[in-house]
């Protein structure tokens, strides 16, 4: 009986038609704590460091004939001190709850899918998959400018939007997006932002898209994005691509990146790239994980910055929902600089830009 | 078995009593792209043009003796960005996710019902469910003031938020409404918003009553609102009138509406009205839908301002809770003013005061 | 059957495991109207007289091995208008909804309890219980500075937020919580906070604990806390201590509480005190409580200030679920001081500092 009633999932009712549905609400609590040296040493309780805490709410509809209807409503939430995180500046006045990392209604069918609203960018899908520590925590890869202060302003929010928008590179808002039905492991994503800028010729302002190819032990990704223009800025266009993969051995699973981002600027281009190479082998109940990151950036007229940065990791699985687990991350600065730190700690870096912490925490997948 | 299961809906308990519950959650995912015209042009992903994107969380308890008590929280989703649709101003800050839309509680028996909270006004209520449009979209009526910058501001927000509250003149805070039972298709509303103004006496800030007769094909409508006094300004009341009916010719419905309003100024009054022709017709799996409206507004000491609208449209539904839908809409400001442009758009309105849209898009409720 | 299902709650599937879950959804819908006298006399819609009004989402997991996961998300919110209640300062921009009355994540087991994010403190949990009024509506005690003004900044909200976190002296951001197992009725908990100042060795910002007992008709509850150092201020520690009690007769109820906190300053220590005196009994198929309290605050280098308070209620209970209540409340701040005022309402106090009001409303869970 629990099996018919999970397909169930929740009941609910819409308005008038009282019609039948069915809605899963779903979500992450993680939680933990980091220390990091620096300048001044900094620890506290920090948020979703294995999985992205969240909330959601998502259900289908089946319309017949193969046709499916879907929607998917998810916020993020700041664990530590009940926040959201809608993605915006951080402070308590942008800090509610907002459904800003998937907002989308589809139409699914034999064609695939076509979405609208907000979501993580096909590109960004396509190759931030390989990072062994999935985008979060002080393990994370910077590759995608998550946050770190390098954000390269890929996918602007839009209207007015768009220096908040700068910190939240991952997603694509006003979007059409259309996925590619499956062949033969291949599978293609297009996402087209536009711009809604108020007064203007709203012309396209973003582009990406995503292409990978999965099968077997084999896993591949690529993806191309282009923003024909800053909004906020007289900059001009800023183009990225992105390559990853991995191979499962069994006994362990190797996996590597690669992105590249050039920003049109007035005074010459912002460049950044950088590539990653990770591990991850199943030990006991748990997964070790390791992950090794270069990262370069060049700014308009400026000196080339560069750091490497190490991570090693181990979630121990309590059940298929709750993991516990602890990382330990290192990132030295070349040249004394201090263009990255670890990601979600707020010390001030020493002076010869060198930084390590460490992480404990558990995630409980609802 | 089903349905036993659905009359359960979502099963919760209460903190101490572990009491049974019946919570439905429920809510609506539409969106689509938009294109205005203008001075320039304009087009976009949209969220809510068939029906507002929405999510809400609603029960009732059956207390014995046929008193039931009740609750509703429900808030407006923007879909294209997932942020929330507070009411509030169009900002990074004040968009978060709120239950502006409705949050009530109530007692319900054979008295009627009494609720506490925020919600649609009763005249609000009566009238303007003649809009073929559902008062959103580009299609969709003005005559209620709906967000397109001549909100007479009749539901201020209470302490302090008078400004903001213009932009949301369809539901009043601060209530204790009053809903009788139905009396042979007769049914009258009235809602009492305080004013809840710091240091003044609050007296009563808003007063409005709905009267509706619904009887077979006959549908009919009255709204009365009275402002006591804008907060923010030194004006003095604001008086609104509506009045709508419907016909169910079976192969066809027709629809009309007017409403008049008038706030007192320091140097006279500002008065808006306007009426609205609609017609719908199922025609194959769907719905033909097409209106006229006229709109006139006359600033205190200023010169009448006035627009003719036309939208025709067509819902075509996948499923009871899932439809694409496709809309065409023509506005004509006269002697080339700007007062009014297509609801939701961002264009700049031509010289000439004409705008034409339109939206294509797909809306699924859960 | 229905038993059964009970137990399932709320279905949810995580997302690429699909495993079950249980979550619950739970809430408060309550309001009222209140009037309270003053300079000028105040009435309004006011929400969560009797329960504070919210929405939450938790859930447990069973681990195995008598170990357990579980995690809490609590939102409170503003029936009257539909806004959140984060516990930030009252204004449009910052009544988002946020998970700010909990947030957290746990792993119990027979060692007791861990959790981390934010809650309400374990000082506060064990003994402002003995407040008759549940620390909400006009007849609600201050010993616990729950907003009016006085609050004496013992759990700020952590990085920036100093000023903020004033009006929210009951819970603690940034956590690490333990709770003990109980022993022979006896039961500890412990907060610890991290300050997580940005470019600061963060120490520890707060650390409190809570001991209580609970044994047949007896309960008693002892509270201790301290603050390292105001962050925003150059103030020194803040140090709390409370006591409070209860003596179930059977007949009726009677519970006492007292509160004594000193706030170190440049020129002096703030100093806040009061006490508690509280009585319910079942009476019909209700409750009547009845309090009093005194309050005493002397601020650094200033004049002592008192106040006396006393509340009188009656709470209906329609179901488990379901009451009608119905508070009067008298406070007289001694020597025409204007310290305290009735909670919830916004009059302006006449100038021989007494003030009454009376509250009726509705009070439901799911």
């Amino acid at each position: 009986m629990k099996k018919s009633l999970l397909a169930l999932a929740v009941l609910a009712a819409s308005g008038a038609a009282m019609a039948q549905s069915s809605v899963t609400l779903y979500g992450v609590a993680d939680a933990g704590v980091t220390y990091a040296n620096g300048e001044k040493n900094w620890s506290g309780v920090t948020s979703g460091n294995n999985l992205t805490s969240r909330l959601g709410f998502r259900g289908v509809e089946d319309l017949g004939g193969g046709l499916k209807a879907n929607f998917v409503l998810e916020a993020g939430l700041n664990l530590d001190n009940g926040d959201g995180n809608s993605g915006y500046d951080i402070s308590a006045a942008t800090n509610g709850f907002a459904f800003k990392r998937q907002a989308t209604v589809g139409l699914e069918g034999g064609f695939g899918e076509v979405r609208l609203g907000r979501e993580l960018t096909a590109a960004y899908r396509a190759t931030a998959r390989y990072d062994v520590f999935g985008s979060v925590g002080i393990g994370q890869s910077y590759l995608w400018g998550n946050g770190n202060g390098i954000a390269d302003g890929t996918v602007p929010e839009g209207t007015g939007a768009y220096a908040t928008a700068k910190t939240t590179n991952q997603r694509v808002s006003n979007a059409v997006t259309y996925v590619s039905p499956n062949f033969s492991g291949f599978k293609g994503s297009v996402n087209y932002g536009f711009g809604e800028v108020a007064g203007a010729n709203s012309d396209r302002q973003y582009l990406g898209a995503g292409l990978t190819y999965d099968n077997g032990p084999l896993s591949l990704g690529l993806g191309l994005e282009r923003l024909s223009k800053e909004e906020a800025t007289a900059s001009g266009k800023i183009t990225v691509w992105s390559l990853g993969g991995s191979y499962d051995l069994g006994v362990a699973k190797v996996l590597a990146g690669y992105r590249d981002s050039k920003a049109e600027r007035v005074n010459g281009d912002d460049k950044t790239k950088g590539y990653m190479l990770g591990l991850t082998a199943p030990v006991g109940p748990g997964l070790v994980r390791a992950s090794y990151n270069r990262y370069e950036t060049t700014p308009a007229g400026g000196i080339k910055a560069k750091a490497d940065q190490f991570a090693l990791g181990y979630v121990y699985s309590l059940s298929k929902r709750t993991s516990v687990y602890g990382t330990y991350a290192y990132i030295k600065n070349k040249d004394n600089g201090k263009t990255w730190k670890l990601g979600g700690t707020n010390a001030t870096l020493k002076d010869n830009g060198n930084q390590q912490g460490f992480q404990v925490g558990v995630s409980h997948s609802f």
